[in-house]
């Protein structure tokens, strides 16, 4: 998707061969257009898939996730990152350790919410080492839930992530990927 | 809006005089078209009130705060509870404490996103005591930012949030006022 790479091109910050920012557009101030497009673009790719719900990680993923879900007309799960103290439902949960971010955390999601009669698409701002997918897939699993398929917004080709879920066989669909990237530019693996 | 009230009828658990749990079509499991028709209306309120961006805190608020961006073509800045070891701008923080959920936190927002320039709408699922609204309104001003407005989907009125933004001089739109909840039901304030 050419537009998400031109804004990655013209407002993404590397600041290593391992991070890019991209705080100005996804992760912190959000363009509602472009999320909307990215929106568009995996509902067409995951057209008759069958799938019953999206699900996302909190929060940097909510965004696009909720403008995919709008777009197919289903409803959207947020996993949530702990257990709030309200939230007192039977609770699936897993642990997450993310070594980008070098921080591990508790995913859960409500058996209210779940079933086996789901088929769930999930969707993610960045896949790099795949710890949060693997880690919301193995949720949904516990959760009786069948897997339809992982969206990233950006793929960090580079890492291992999309190699470990397709030999899983997953389908894995990213809207741009990223081959390598250092403080010279971004060099994009293209369609 | 009689969609939102019917829905919490339907599908909100009161569980006790304090407590109301939206967790199957806001919190956990969100309605995208349901947060469609609530941006509409938060943009059809705060039209013509010269509003350059919409803030949330991450996250239960960021899908109908997206949805309002997107409905008034604006960017959406979703305020941060902690700040990310990647996120190293220069960042304003705050400290919110929560006492409906019995946590603090830090609330931050890179200066990267924010101005003096900007004329902020503020947007958040629940208004209760006012805590992380007053929270946002705090740190969007250390930011050098104007405040618009605070809409919430859910307002508690027989807590003292409204009143304490009102009493500051705030605009103040709720989606629905609740006047009073027990397990024998809810009873809304109509318009």
């Amino acid at each position: 998707m050419k537009e998400l790479q031109e804004r990655i091109k013209k407002e993404g910050i590397v600041v290593n061969q391992d991070i890019l920012k991209v705080d100005s557009f996804i992760n912190h101030q959000v363009d509602p257009l472009l999320m909307e497009h990215i929106g568009e673009t995996f509902a067409e790719y995951f057209k008759n898939h069958g799938i019953t719900k999206i699900a996302t990680i909190e929060s940097s993923g909510i965004a696009p996730a909720l403008m995919t879900a709008r777009c197919m007309g289903l409803p959207l799960i947020i996993l949530k990152k702990q257990p709030s103290s309200i939230l007192n439902d039977s609770l699936y949960h897993t642990q997450i350790i993310s070594y980008t971010k070098e921080i591990s955390y508790e995913l859960t999601v409500a058996s209210s919410v779940i079933s086996e009669d789901d088929h769930v698409l999930i969707i993610d701002d960045f896949l790099a080492n795949g710890e949060a997918a693997t880690g919301a897939i193995r949720l949904l699993r516990k959760a009786h839930a069948t897997i339809a398929g992982v969206g990233a917004l950006i793929e960090k080709s580079f890492q291992p992530g999309r190699e470990k879920l397709v030999s899983q066989g997953f389908d894995v669909y990213s809207i741009v990927r990223i081959r390598h990237m250092s403080e010279d530019g971004i060099e994009f693996i293209e369609d």
